[in-house]
């Protein structure tokens, strides 16, 4: 397979350009970034890659069988358009077509497809499985709402929730890309750790609350975003409130029972929990259901921003897509030390 | 006055040394530790105290004023019980005298001093001002407790708060202290965020339930402790459902009014959130109120563990003993870059 | 192939797995450690061994085709003589091999098995490859020793190097190993940096005098290790007085000569510098070839100390000694961001 | 004594205002910047200097005892010139005064005030201090060439150096400013270690060589600097050649009676290093000297780039000119833990 990586300089580029390196089934990888040749010379003194990355002009005349865009919303929708037109299979990496057009319009201003929103497929792919199979424009989700719906989802769609779940999150620094912020500057982020976006302002909300009421009803978010001094990783403390009693036993066999036959979901036994480092690089999710003495359930979930939150998943729906295995050149691809 | 610091050669030892180091009304400093003076003179390359320190054992000739007891919970005890008895006015940083004697032996196994809890003063010096001024014995808050009390109090205390309180709270890892264990080596923590406690485990939740619960009835607290891969510093975000409706502005007056006359204590103006950063080495606590869209409340809290979380608070307190101003020694102790 | 891992679970350990899981011909994999078995469950949390991990003593039934020995030296030692007469190929990271038996002694004490000694092969991948394809056992480098070779020997084979190598090295953590020192702990080594075994202490130096004078005479080494705050990686700075004036463009020359069909070597162009991340989690080795105005050349280096520096090249090796591709297994392991 | 501190919100310019704020003969202190006023109340969060910091344009109405210049080289220069003309005594931390006009020239570029190069006085506190004093401009020292000069003049200045001196320094991010890079991101910095500037192109190497040989003749330096992902600290690792051959003991008496009376220079005794965590926050230098086999002597050195390094000596340097104890307000300033 032919796949391109549109806006291959950032984080999220790189990690692309990492996995599907490794993964056996691409055969032609291909470059595109709006960043000039020599600054991205030196970005990829390590991969390799010096000297391959193309301006993104050069895309017009290219056909990959799958394109992903790592870039800005707004932006990532109009090359969505040009490709999707041409027959090329894209999985989109940006918020463009995440959210239904009156919630997007509100959180992040004029759409820049419309039309294309309702073939847009939401790409949490242990969801949407069947429809990520034969969809041609994937919604690639957002990190904080991967982690989320992940956690929550498996007690929504029985109805066992109710009222407002919180969800306390924390995430490394490359969520927040690669641009040059005074506030992400290393003399700003090692040694200190904060939230932001407190009190529903972070635009991964909407995304949560739209797809937890596709699977269930009433249920509202409490979202509260933290900074990290790392690198990668997502670590989500999620309290939630039952409609009825259960034991942490039976809840742990509704969430080992959703998904069993899911690879990279695993749940962790009773006294262990979630820890960043144990997703560094990974596709994997690790959840761990607990219950404090008043009753209230406690899901921790750990995610590689950059893996399942962003490029891994991302390659996951085009194995989907390409009715491989969806773990091909997924296995084996972290770091733990 | 003479002080002594008994566990000299730990992190809240270290800070008190620090801290007392710049007290103007502190003549004479007296150091006194387990560890062997080698290793202690390493321990104090920096801070000018190679071989000052003391073994333990001298400590029984000695009659400070004041004595900083930085040593772990059961033994602190037996230390206070020996000082106390020479006319010693003691600070104890462990958690021997802060807890009523069954929810010690409980979470702690059996007390080594019961007979001195009756006279112990609870240190969180902004709310039991007037008892620690003629106190005999401190009981040194817990370092998440005292984050967690500042923040919630205040509205708590006007019986505003009902139902459960959630309290989601990150620590650099001096709050474990300073002994060799594995899960606390750089390779270990660097590039990770973990919970760990969860579902009611902590022994830091009893001492919040006790002293809220001293404000206000009926409360219940949830305490997920999470450890963040930077050296100092606690960021609560805690979750608070009102009982009546306030505007955020009349939230915000409540805790202006509370804290006005209380010089560590800063309510931040809206916009403004608390970083660990902004308190790193000092005695402060930053304070934000927030709300979300649904009516919940959620305050932030940043302090510095070893800072308001223990040693500057344990200074603070004995500034109140001493009839001195609360902030003496304690202004202008930070490094924020 | 099966493959035995002695010593699992320190970081060098975690790396073999890492790296061996990943290998296409690698059929089984073993794991073997003192540890116990719950200690061993959290350590492999993400890498999905927990309960695989077997007591030492269960080695003695097993007869893989090659041995990874990844235990303290001394230790290793043993355990080579027992495999070695049972026909397996022993891979040892330990020190035990790598140098003449009086040095040894000298540096680290009475030797496990001297006997071994004529047997071992020196593992430096690149410059020993013939003797590694058929060696019965091989005493992979240490970390520091591979940096320095790999920069210094293309010069000095061609005795174009004169009087005393100066060696500056920098070190992530994992260098250290993974047993509880406060020294190594996160709240000692972050925001830190600092020199050890200043002035020819530290045991690596034998080995780099020992490799350097088989390839030329004369010369001294001078050798600086320092602690980095992070986990891997090391990056080395070495100043060396030329015999003739060579330009640096004869001297990149060389360089590039040397190592033109090595594929883990990659000699940087002008104007590039290797650094720690651009080899993280790869067996590749970054060489800068730099001259000053007064004609002393410089030449930077960086590999992953656990990578090239440890497992990786025990990988290597285990390839060339099993007739494989030596790169086979190794490619794009490595995470940059 | 009132003092401004122009360019107020960059990292020097806030550990001025810290130990400023902590200086008892400093009964003012004003504040300017060219920042904007909302961007720079987020900077003060902990500072508590919300809305103090007024525009460049006010400093002309404004006429402080003393004036720290903490600008770009060249904006430096022009204020410079202002002020001392209004009789303002000026302390910069530019590189504006450090130079020779031609040496200037060559690594700067056009000088901004070069009529006032002969009244600049070098600010290495402890070698010119009787200059100091009485001067009206001081030109504060670089923060590598303050540590190198520290560590290599005791030995330069006894004519016992020859030949070449290596100084491979390594210094953490702080040393780079505080403006927006995308090298500087904590994504690029954390977990990796680089060179930069090898081969003679960073511009604290003439003003190493310049004050040097002002105190020996014929000697040549090799400066290497290196980013360590750290936020304050420089480490340096100076190699030197002895003309007559002195015993470690003797060498050691040099440093000793050279500093006896320097409160701010600490020569460690054997067996102990410097390192960076030792001088946080502080003023001081900590220095040790050793020799390995072959006589070759290596000084290690270590200083905060924020306070020996700029602030702390700037405020030294304020102290010697206002005839004021040259440790006044700097004495434990430093954080270890």
């Amino acid at each position: 397979m032919k796949v391109a990586v549109v806006g291959a300089t950032g984080y999220t580029g790189a990690e692309l350009i990492r996995l599907l390196s490794m993964h056996p089934e691409v055969t032609g990888l291909f470059l595109f970034s709006r960043g000039e040749e020599v600054e991205v010379e030196k970005h990829f003194l390590g991969l390799g890659f010096a000297g391959k990355v193309k301006p993104l002009e050069e895309l017009s005349g290219f056909n990959p069988d799958f394109a992903f865009l790592a870039l800005p919303h707004g932006e990532s929708g109009r090359y969505a358009q040009e490709l999707i037109r041409r027959g090329v299979r894209v999985i989109d990496l940006s918020a463009d077509f995440r959210l239904p057009l009156e919630v997007y319009d509100k959180w992040y201003g004029p759409h820049p497809a419309p039309e294309l929103l309702e073939i847009a497929v939401y790409g949490l792919s242990e969801y949407f499985c069947e429809k990520i199979k034969t969809a041609r424009l994937i919604a690639n989700p957002g990190c904080y709402p991967t982690a989320f719906l992940l956690a929550v989802l498996p007690l929504a769609e029985k109805d066992l929730l109710q009222g407002v779940i919180i969800s306390d999150m924390k995430s490394g620094v490359t969520g927040a890309g690669r641009s040059a912020k005074r506030e992400m500057l290393f003399g700003e982020v090692a040694e200190n750790f904060r939230p932001y976006g407190v009190g529903g302002k972070h635009r991964h909300l909407p995304e949560m609350e739209n797809f937890l009421n596709m699977f269930a009803r009433g249920l509202r978010v409490i979202f509260t975003p933290h900074l990290v001094p790392m690198k990668r990783g997502i670590l989500g403390t999620i309290y939630l409130n039952l409609t009825t009693d259960f034991s942490l036993e039976e809840l742990r066999k509704i969430y080992l029972a959703k998904y069993q036959d899911k690879p990279f979901i695993k749940i962790l036994p009773d006294g262990q929990l979630p820890e960043t480092r144990a997703v560094y690089g990974t596709n994997n999710a690790l959840i761990a259901v607990n219950k404090e003495p008043g009753g209230m359930v406690i899901v921790t979930v750990a995610i590689d921003n950059l893996g399942k939150g962003a490029a891994g998943q991302a390659v996951q729906n085009m194995n989907l897509m390409a009715g491989l295995d969806e773990t091909c050149g997924l296995k084996n691809t972290g770091i733990y030390f």
